[in-house]
């Protein structure tokens, strides 16, 4: 079935390929993602669209000695099939499995992990220039999407190394349209012969074109400068880039290797920052898929012959549920907009974007540049909402402490895919946010312990006026029934959700009904547990919090996010800056190290977050 | 003196001066600048050559109708002057004084705060988006310097900008030459007749030429279009802009007053984005600083006449002893290399620059890029030292997590400023790092108490072959001798430096001294106080602290950090995870709410962390 495919181990094996058979050994590597993909789930689409820039660059570059950066890499599958792990790929995003991303753990041929969009061309550029300083003569290849290229950080990257002149090669993959593309055949053909040898003859004979356009005006001089300035503007789409100091190639077809093998094969023999301008169809060769790239970004299981997903899911998201109450919102107040990074659909949006275009806002990969835009908004009486995904406000902790916490604007940060994120991995897991955002003075935190809560604390949000922020987890909700009016919660104000005279348990987000569970559990093992869903990361329910503190005399806190600087530790603080040292206390959370990939279920069951593992740290401590 | 100056109090003054009198008041503006700044220190240069583009947009403009944004701020002291502030001027980066830097707070003119570079396009652009859902037709414009635009969200914002097609007007203040300048009188006639009336038609008649020009081969249609769209990349040196979707107008001489009201007043008949190129001459009609731009930054005071500093020091600061261990541990290791971003001399690295000019790397003001860049050298084999102020680190967070931590490579970061930074206040304030960094697996954290620790932990840095950091205050070091020789410390291990029973005083980085002068204090009014050095925020000296705490019963920690989250707080979570709550804990740090300016030591004092602060305290913590 795979008659090329499994006799490649290594990039060695697949240099022994004639290049004619590459074509053939491309169909098998489709054919095998598709065969994997539709079984573990995973990305899809963005694959399917790399299968022969992944194969060129492997056959015509050296690696692992040339460095190989795939930017957030969940385009790399091809990659890993082809460097060594083609038979453990079926584990890939299961726990203890391959991981989705390059990893420098995994494989000698992953140069770089990578996970979070625009770092390859900063990582790639590092590289490059330890090369420069050891004497080496390798390559750095950053791979990046044009998606990617709207994060600050890859300019930044591309702005020095324009400057820096270090042998880099940036191939970007151009599947979306977003970049200028009034290219086709002509310019093709140019770029191929711009890496062969005719490069500098046709480069001669356009500057002399070009020099004989008569001048207007006095300044002749001038004008012939900036005429000869415009020359590679004028060849090629590539003027951005040329203006950042790179020679820039392209664009090829991405799917088209003897032309892929041709030019990389050239570019071996070049120096300096090139860019590569490739472009591909996301879910290339698989119809579903390039008819629906959306669908197929990432997917579960699904039915090979119809594309239609195989696992049911009854119970609405978190995501699902804060989407619908945006609409709500902003059918109620006319100065509610929308922000999100590039992640529209992720964050539930998509509706809110039909229903009130230009209150929506998609700022592209630019998490920074999208949390200072809604400061702006907020400044002028509006009332943003971001919804970025836990691990990406990371990018953003900066704006949000200089351009909205201290000047006190209500923006509304709405954090999806809080705490465990399942099979993305320590990339992707948002179990950080209490810890980066606790100490930003004026900020409110708050985390709903379901997803009717959770669109009663959007709507506290977006009434608040002041800089406030919501985590919510990936997946499903817990299938409440939802209230039909939203509501306005008490800023600070947590709920007993179970009284109990051994512990109380100060539970908050996902972890409130896991801790209820736990207290059944305990009841019935004649331990008498009380339950406070806290609500508010901060403003802590002080007065709630020293009350239930000082009845029971044990607190047990429970969070998904790591426990150092956390919410645990917030109660810690809040005990000891209350003089309640008599109170013994137990936190339960993420402890000091990264987490793996795995379900959801089965990570929360390792970490001891689970109902049974809060009830047994529970029954521990209470021993104690 | 002062004969226009003193008339006004609001731009609607400025307004009712004849342009042929504004000259006059630059002058005056000039004048005053340099007798108020060689006073009371400040930002110099960058003002000076920004006189005429506040006069002008001012004048032009309808602030606070129209939104004038200051991109990082230290160049608007004539906006401030100019808006109603310039009685109160001589207090400027005094404490309790008027902000270095455009404040919502202090004025309607002040659109929004800034403090960190490129923020600007982003908030425009936000406030841009809500005039136009408001209706409004006001103006937003944002104002940016060259460097400011190395800064990745400035591209993101453009890149945004350009494609919502709002009205935004960035001004490019372009006083640094690095950005490409063969333009001259040419591009500047055009750029004034491409504002007014004759825009039009001689975009038509070089449209005409261009089509004329002959096709190559057989795809005329393609290089047609080609060709069109080259047309103004070929007409002005923006195109860089124009890929980006902007207009571009320029470049105009920025102290030619009559050309840029002519500019500016035709900008406000004009929509959608729009980018000015302005050159600007830091230092602009002060000699000295025309002559030394970099020494003219930022000052103290100084004698006009010579432009000599007036203040005295005697004791080498933090940041030179820095340099100075980089210096020899780049002689020991030809695999130490430093990075900065955009501050080589103010991180100490000019010298190192200057030795080692092929391992030292600015990235420009880049601290996402330049994080990751560091890593990518780090997997190289590299040993990176990344010198970063501790509020721009803010800026990186995510790639120390993402691409340093997470991969565990030996990057050194060095947070200079860290603390209380004195008169550049809340935006600069360095005392969130502890909070920000300390939850991140596997990232060690140092403070030194004095400049000779410091050294040693740079080589302990250096040498761990971890990620780890190390944060030192701004200014003068405690004046103490230098071992000869660099030395390794024990990670995670502290120091004691006074035995006492009555309380222990924990202490790290710039509270340790106050400390033991507090323990001396309290020893004279007949408290027994032991001191310790922490040395390490993370990993703690578990060891060291629980028999501390547990011999002595109180513990006090000091730190000029946060108490959300902070060092106070790791000591709270080890003890508590270690049962020791009989064990009494006071921690002093910086309360929840940001700090204002003022002189470093007088914002000590006032939130008692200074030595009489700490015993104070500790008084009253004996008698709790």
């Amino acid at each position: 079935m795979y008659q090329h495919l499994t006799h490649i181990e290594s990039p060695a094996d697949l240099k022994k390929m004639k290049p004619e058979q590459l074509p053939e050994l491309a169909a098998e590597v489709r054919q095998f993602l598709l065969d994997m993909v539709s079984v573990t789930g995973g990305h899809l689409g963005s694959n399917l669209g790399t299968v022969e820039l992944s194969i060129a660059l492997l056959y015509c570059f050296d690696s692992p000695r040339d460095k190989i950066i795939w930017d957030v890499g969940h385009q790399a599958y091809t990659h890993k099939i082809l460097t060594g792990r083609r038979d453990r790929f079926h584990t890939q995003r299961q726990y203890k499995g391959l991981s989705g991303f390059p990893k420098r753990s995994e494989s000698e041929h992953d140069a770089f992990g990578v996970g979070h969009s625009s770092t390859s061309i900063s990582a790639a550029l590092g590289m490059a220039a330890a090369a420069d300083l050891s004497g080496s003569r390798n390559h750095s290849i950053a791979v990046i999407g044009d998606g990617s290229l709207t994060g600050g950080m890859a300019f930044e990257a591309l702005n020095q190394a324009g400057h820096l002149k270090k042998n880099l090669v940036v191939i970007l993959n151009d599947n979306e349209m977003s970049i200028s593309k009034n290219v086709g055949a002509f310019s093709s053909f140019i770029s191929r012969k711009m890496t062969g040898k005719y490069f500098r003859d046709l480069k001669k004979e356009m500057q002399g074109l070009l020099r004989n356009i008569p001048a207007i005006g006095s300044d002749i001089l001038h004008f012939a400068k900036r005429a000869e300035n415009s020359l590679k503007g004028f060849l090629t789409p590539g003027s951005l880039f040329e203006a950042l100091g790179f020679d820039y190639l392209g664009p090829l077809d991405g799917h088209d290797l003897p032309q892929l093998i041709e030019v990389f094969n050239n570019i071996t023999q070049l120096d300096g920052p090139l860019l590569v301008h490739v472009l591909t169809t996301k879910g290339k060769g698989y119809q579903p898929a390039e008819q629906n790239p959306d669908k197929f970004h990432g997917v579960g299981a699904f039915d090979l012959a119809t594309g239609k997903g195989t696992a049911k899911g009854s119970v609405k998201s978190y995501t699902d549920l804060f989407g619908e109450a945006m609409l709500d919102l902003a059918e109620q107040d006319p100065k509610v907009v929308a922000i999100t990074a590039a992640m529209r659909d992720g964050t539930g949006l998509k509706t809110f974007s039909e229903r009130f275009p230009k209150r929506f806002f998609d700022v592209g990969i630019a998490e920074q540049h999208g949390m200072t835009f809604a400061a702006g908004l907020a400044a002028e009486g509006f009332r943003p909402v971001t919804a970025i995904y836990s691990t990406f406000v990371q990018r953003a902790y900066d704006q949000v402490f200089h351009d909205i916490c201290l000047q006190h604007l209500p923006v509304t940060i709405a954090m999806d895919r809080a705490g465990l994120v399942g099979d993305d991995g320590p990339t992707h897991h948002g179990v950080m946010d209490y810890s980066y955002l606790r100490h930003l003075p004026g900020l409110t935190l708050m985390a709903p312990k379901d997803e009717n809560e959770l669109r009663h604390m959007l709507k506290t949000a977006v009434c608040s006026g002041v800089p406030i922020t919501l985590r919510y987890p990936r997946g499903a909700g817990q299938g409440v029934a939802l209230d039909r009016d939203l509501k306005i919660l008490e800023i600070g104000r947590g709920e007993v959700l179970r009284e109990g005279s051994d512990l109380c348990i100060i539970a908050i987000g996902s972890t409130v009904y896991p801790a209820l569970q736990a207290a059944q559990t305990l009841h019935v093992q004649g331990i008498s547990a009380g339950v406070v869903n806290a609500r508010f990361i901060k403003p802590l329910d002080a007065e709630l919090i020293l009350s239930v503190a000082g009845s029971c005399g044990r607190i047990m806190t429970v969070e998904e996010n790591v426990l150092q600087g956390g919410f645990g530790s917030a109660v810690l603080e809040l005990l000891n800056d209350n003089a309640m040292q008599h109170v013994r206390i137990k936190r339960l959370g993420i402890p000091d190290r990264f987490v793996e990939q795995g379900s959801q279920a089965r990570l929360r069951q390792d970490l001891g977050i689970d109902a049974e593992g809060i009830a047994a740290a529970a029954r521990l401590f209470l021993k104690s």
